[in-house]
């Protein structure tokens, strides 16, 4: 396990830990066991990249000046609230979608003995956002900045979500509302403002800058979460399920994919019947109907193209950035994500 | 109607369109439907007791020296943040309560359309708090202090209904872990913060007032809110249903309602015996039981004795404070609750 990786770990039970004897509430002993249980479970099970990427690019800002333990900590603990706020997401995602695992366990709801207190637990994951921000950021002079920053953000994913879920789960399947615009719109408030967006926004924060100067940093990260959640559609169908560790069922779900979307725009009327009377079925002959379509469409190659425009348009808003330090965090961005088989 | 009641709807309709035109997120027509639909479903159809009271509270901190048109506005505003509040912890308890019906109509998440996005729906009410504080407080002297207690009210509500939910639904119902001290616990943080020092504390901040200053004015409201729920599971059953507008079932509930902590207190084995065997339980035979022990042990004498040395001692801790506009505005909650019968 890398330093940073162990570090990172470490104030995650320094965190914990605070949260389990926040004197604004008197815990019971069932309680605080309770959280704690809730906190292990779903907190720090992921991949951490977002949290971890709050700490690298304020390295990156400091131009490798090396960080003082107190700064570490501070990055770690912004790190932390992503990762926390991801759990959030996903402990209630889970219940919406009525999903039955989740990083390789059963989803939280799923424990007998949890069921849907699940929901509290996800607005209790929420909180501990708020009082890590208050317990250790109160002080400094961007305080307010990095709450309303949370609030805004959290505010923007709930709205990608919301609109993710009354075009796909209503009931009413239907195709015709399904489009590019709807896509990025899904994609970039769902998605890109906290994956992508949220870590750099916090190291810039700690770094002293006004977040209103950096509205083309911004643009550039939702453009390049756009770009990652493309990715994420094309593997679904095209990736190898070995190698990204599931297997897809967008098309079975009726998601509003980029391949449908593009479908969309590409086909034929005779195209789009079969598109109509296929998309969202769990038969096999009907997803394999799709997916022929996919292929007769050759949305493979439009993907690749795609793929080398998008990588080509970020790296020039990259290259026309005034900063080093921030071409430097941007470059390492887009450097995990591009060509990623997982 | 009063001329208060409707001037606030009228602020209502303001947020809400402003909410609806929220410049952080690109509406799609459905969406902005959806929204819509679900604030009046969800926030304007309570009693409004809560929102209310700020503005009553800020005009007798001002010594009724009459608000101007933007204090009113804004007062309004945080009594509708509170309301907002409440509907958000409504949407979610009713999901986890598995209710049916909630101010006289289907709880928001049975509607056919609805069913889990409700989930997410709840997020939304939470997150409009933030977007309409933001809004129309970001400029004042007061607005991360008004940010912060929102947070920490939310949060000891979130840790209240916590160990509600895992003394009572837990699936082991066990009546040992049953005490006034646990009672109390629950009530005061799942209700008194929110209902009782949470408008006070947002009109005090309107007032200029620091809040570490009135840690008194906090305690009495506390205690309060702790007796108003005592009244509350007193009246769920000993009520008049016809007056309450419900036939209460905490006893069927397994509640650890103050009724059956007292028992716990008061009772021999025998009667110990006769509680265990019966609480919790739908059976009409068992609840009649237990009403029967709540008789004997003369409940209905005890809880007079409570609810007058509670006023006494509230009444004490009011005048024991320095301001007289202070005072008015304690009195004046503490005259709405006394003796009440609904």
């Amino acid at each position: 396990m890398s330093d940073l990786r162990s570090k990172f770990l470490e104030v995650y039970s320094v965190l914990k830990s605070e949260l389990l004897n926040d004197p604004a509430f008197e815990f019971t002993d069932d309680s605080r066991q309770w959280v704690e249980r809730m906190l292990d479970y779903n907190v720090p099970g992921g991949k951490l990249n977002r949290g971890l990427s709050v700490v690298d690019s304020y390295k990156l800002l400091k131009q490798g000046k090396g960080l003082t333990n107190d700064e570490t900590f501070l990055a770690c603990s912004l790190g932390w609230c992503i990762e926390w706020l991801q759990a959030y997401f996903l402990v209630l995602d889970d219940i919406m979608d009525n999903s039955h695992t989740r990083r390789g366990q059963p989803c939280w709801f799923r424990l007998p003995k949890v069921g849907m207190i699940a929901a509290n637990d996800g607005i209790i994951l929420r909180n501990h956002i708020s009082r890590i921000l208050k317990n250790h950021f109160k002080g400094t002079p961007y305080y307010v900045d990095l709450v309303d920053l949370f609030n805004e953000v959290e505010f923007q994913t709930a709205h990608g979500q919301m609109i993710d879920l009354i075009t796909t789960l209503v009931g009413e399947k239907d195709l015709s509302k399904y489009s590019l615009s709807l896509h990025r719109r899904i994609v970039q408030y769902k998605t890109a403002y906290y994956s992508f967006y949220l870590p750099v926004a916090c190291a810039l924060l700690m770094s002293g800058e006004n977040l209103d100067n950096h509205v083309d940093v911004k643009n550039v990260l939702i453009e390049m979460g756009t770009y990652f959640q493309v990715q994420d559609d094309y593997l679904d169908c095209f990736g190898d399920p070995e190698v990204i560790g599931k297997i897809g069922t967008d098309i079975e779900d009726f998601k509003c994919s980029w391949l449908v979307v593009k479908v969309l725009e590409l086909c034929n009327e005779e195209q789009k019947k079969t598109l109509y009377e296929n998309y969202g079925k769990e038969d096999p002959a009907c997803v394999a109907k799709i997916k022929e379509l996919y292929n007769t469409l050759k949305l493979q190659d439009i993907y690749l193209e795609y793929e080398s425009k998008s990588y080509e348009k970020i790296t020039k808003s990259i290259e026309a950035h005034p900063s080093k330090e921030v071409q430097a965090v941007l470059k390492s961005f887009l450097a995990k994500i591009y060509m990623r088989q997982k």
